[in-house]
């Protein structure tokens, strides 16, 4: 496996994406169906162009020990902080080349063997839901299902789903809660008020994670509802166009709830030098969402599980320049936020 | 009805503007006639680029409530605070496609048609004030005639003719006042001072809006003046080069004089979200130009009442995507100003 | 005379000069000989970018008086504070086209002609300085001559000549005490202290204005030495590479001196509304050098006059905008420095 | 020899440099081998970027004496505070053009001909460092060898050669500490603690120079292990990408260890502005790297003489065009940091 061979392969295998050589959302602004953010495209463009603002500062005058990128997370250790973002329905937005099947094994079995867990997706159609469930399965539950904020019935239903699978946690993208399409579709979502959350997660012993935080407000009202962690993250600039980028509010929100449940973070994320800034600002984790389809159809399997050493092999490199021995020692003085 | 044929339309039909995918003032920098901004393009240009560094802060924790868009001005409720800026002189500054009464007549009726109103021009030639009211007269007053500030006989004149018409309103773009070339033309225009303004205002029971107001202490001036509304403009950067954005004069704006008068603004609002962002920051209500004229070319009356539902649409959304449940909850929490 | 037809003309009578839409030292950037600025050019570059960032605050709500643009120095009134700044040598920096007699005569009888004055140049030639003044003498003295800081003697020299000419000032642009180049040529100039400034200006009764003063302590200096007037300048970025604009420094230098000498301005001005700007931070009147290079070779002396009466409009309207009665009423209130 | 033609040449003998117009690190970003910064580039680019963002405040006002550019330091007086950065292997990184002595020749001789001093390289293959060590021990040591952070046996083995040699100092670029490509190779390198480098320091009567400062604690670091000098550098962005520029943290390491140990400074340091900028700011020399092979392969010996003598001369230039008469008298207020 070699990286430029994978993006050959996967420029080849995918009909809407570029696979440009910096995954900035700017040649793919506007395009859904397909990949890109919404209107503008200035959600994910921001995202990935304010991370650019946060510098790492060297140090490598230290006396070296063993470097451990590991964490632990729903009782159990993953060997990086590294996860792939939910994405499904993989026809409509990237190519005829997989089935949603074997879309979803590449990333959930690839990740497994990097030692690292993935996110899965959901849609109106029921096997958008389904067939990743079907990989995890496979795999001892080693997966993450994301379900979309339906009305309340299906939601617990698709738990439900969820846990016979013996999955290591549930997730819900709250932010697509204004996807009208859905609705027009027949399968109309909506927000959730924090009484509506807690008795979903009530009705689970699942951790259960909200994703879509962009305020601080938002985030304690995930802490009232009794999440088990939130992932910061505008939906790649899908949902709503214009808001800020990920990375800018994380500080912020991280201010406030660290330490009351994990923040995860996703947006933009394109190396281990951007893990390890989120960490450094107050992330837990970090998800990644399109370098993982890219990964999928550039080289399947080996592929998502080659990517993501890759990107750890650079976050323990930056931990090696920076004398960070472990993700907790990784500090916001460790890294300088410019302009 | 579909944007993207809407757009192919007008560019056909359109010789001056390019209907750029963004319309933001680049491409026709200084083209006047046409519809450029003057010089270097500044006004016009910063005005479209100042709203990109309003950002929405994406909250979806709530309990959903039926999302309210309209907005009561003059004594009428409208179904969104969007209103068709003021353009004349169409044959001068677009193309021949359309007689002055045809295009006034698209633009007031898809307005009125789609639940708001429009705003109409004036000029040197009457047909350019004439034309619209002619319109506006057949449609119940349904429609805002907007008087150059002539000398005040002149002025007096057209206010009567708009009265007979049964108008809503009246306004005055008061920031024509240095274009010489109208008095090269026979009709020469200039600043009116306060007692002017007292003068003309007292002369009708019409709700008088002062269209052009760049600072706080026009602003002022306004309110002492007795109009009932303000129209935070800098004409679209066709009256003077190099003005600063509206979207960053209108917080300081709406500080001093909120409740004491409407206030509107317009210059570059191109989405639903823009119009949130002045919501957020302390306007009314927004007016739109250029896009307007492009859906009259590119759709006639049903263009324009289709442009209006969309960009409607996209505000009712980011109320979805915010918890703002009608106008008056939109506040400047909801969004963030960077950069 | 038309503006269009003045700068087709001038593209075709100049060589080095591209006569670009906007004369911002991009293209010609590095170009000694030539017009572009030293090195990276960014001088010149930084010059016309930061008065771009200087937005007037427009506010046509007042009662109009007749607007004044004329400024008294040197006991004569000028219709515009609008000056040609010094440029000499043209065969080497420009083209054939010119003799240097030619060239002077189109710059200091355009200016003569609108109303307003010309600076003229120097060189190790003696033509570049005797040419200039030549034509001054022609005209009842009406120009500035600009003496390079040569070695003492050929100073007073050099205002001997200009006293027998009746100029109504004489100028010494100090910034050119680094150009090692005149030195090899056998005309060494160097800096000079405020001591032989002191004897220099004491040695005439003519109004000495030192043009080159980038700093606070270097206008006090000015202010020590006798002088009549500074010119803040950067010498068009042409002496030293990667200096501050003069925009910039300005108010900084104006709240430490105005009002004990005259202060000039030049560098990057190409409208009345910079003329504007610069007045409003504190200079009593402009210079503007390579634009009316562009009207000379594309208009000879009427070209210069309709350049001048171009920028003096310009600044005219400008006034209208803002309220602004003459030029005493233009104040830092009416305009707004950004980013 | 003529810059011009020097350039044109290197363009020639070289194969993976462009020999860009401007030296900044964005044709060539990415590529390693080859010359470019590392991943994004950013490391260099920003390097040059913020280097732009220093501006020099020109004042010609006073009395001018003898420039003085000349330092002393290791006991000997050079010309200029401008050295040569280390860079090896040049078969690897630049063409067949030059053997290794040929190329380190060129550079020693070079410098030491135009009154400066080189630092030279090191590698996995001994040649890398033994090469440029023969042409130093040729040239009665003038020269600094600059050591890896290998083991410790073989950083003090090379201690010994280079003292064997009689060189001015010796170098460590502990930077490289986190280069896994030279473990692969057989020879690992590592993060070395102050009690490390106080061992290696106490083990010559060498200056002992740290390469790779970019922190204020790794500053105090250094001068706790009793180095007799830092570079702050970021290894022109190829050890960690994503760095802060050296010119941005300079001032700050200035101001807790200037005068505790020399400071030295590289990183997009293209002329005798820039110099004149790290001295303003607190270095009290400068390395350049890229430019300098340029020189070497675009005039040999005499191109580095040459290239050493230019930027020497515009450092001059700048010291007449600001009133500094020795590197003593370069300080704050003689430069403007912007935007």
């Amino acid at each position: 496996m070699n990286y430029k061979i994978l993006l050959e392969n996967a420029r080849k295998n995918i009909k809407s994406c570029r696979v440009c050589q910096v995954c900035d959302g700017k040649a793919c602004k506007g395009e859904i169906p397909g990949i890109g953010g919404k209107g503008t495209g200035l959600g994910f463009i921001r995202n990935y162009e304010k991370l650019r603002e946060i510098k790492i500062n060297m140090d490598t005058i230290y006396s070296l020990q063993e470097v451990d990128t590991s964490i632990k997370l729903f009782g159990k250790r993953f060997k990086y902080p590294i996860f792939a973002a939910p994405i499904g329905d993989v026809k409509l937005n990237y190519s005829d080349f997989f089935t949603e099947y074997e879309y979803q094994k590449a990333i959930v079995v690839g990740c497994k063997n990097a030692g690292t867990i993935a996110f899965t997706g959901d849609g109106v159609k029921d096997y958008v839901f389904k067939k990743p469930l079907e990989v995890i399965g496979e795999n001892d539950g080693w997966g993450i299902p994301t379900i979309k904020p339906w009305k309340k019935d299906e939601i617990l239903r698709k738990i439900r789903l969820a846990e016979e699978k013996k999955v290591l946690a549930v997730a819900m993208d709250i932010d697509a809660a204004g996807l009208a399409l859905l609705g027009m579709q027949g399968k109309p979502v909506s927000p959730k008020s924090v009484d509506d959350l807690k008795e979903i997660i009530a009705s689970t012993k699942l951790p259960f994670i909200l994703k879509g935080i962009m305020t601080v407000k938002g985030a304690l009202k995930a802490v009232e509802a009794g999440a088990y962690g939130i992932v910061v993250s505008n939906h790649g600039g899908r949902v709503l166009d214009e808001t800020l980028s990920t990375i800018e509010v994380l500080p912020m929100i991280s201010r406030e709830v660290k330490g009351k449940l994990k923040i995860f973070v996703d947006g933009g994320f394109r190396s281990g030098l951007d893990v390890f800034k989120a960490i450094a600002l107050g992330a837990d984790a970090v998800l990644i969402g399109r370098p993982y389809s890219i990964a999928a159809y550039g080289g399947g399997i080996e592929g998502v599980e080659f990517y993501t050493n890759k990107i750890g092999g650079e976050l323990h490199n930056t931990m090696i320049m920076t004398g960070a021995k472990d993700l907790n020692s990784i500090d916001e003085s460790m890294v300088t936020i410019v302009k």
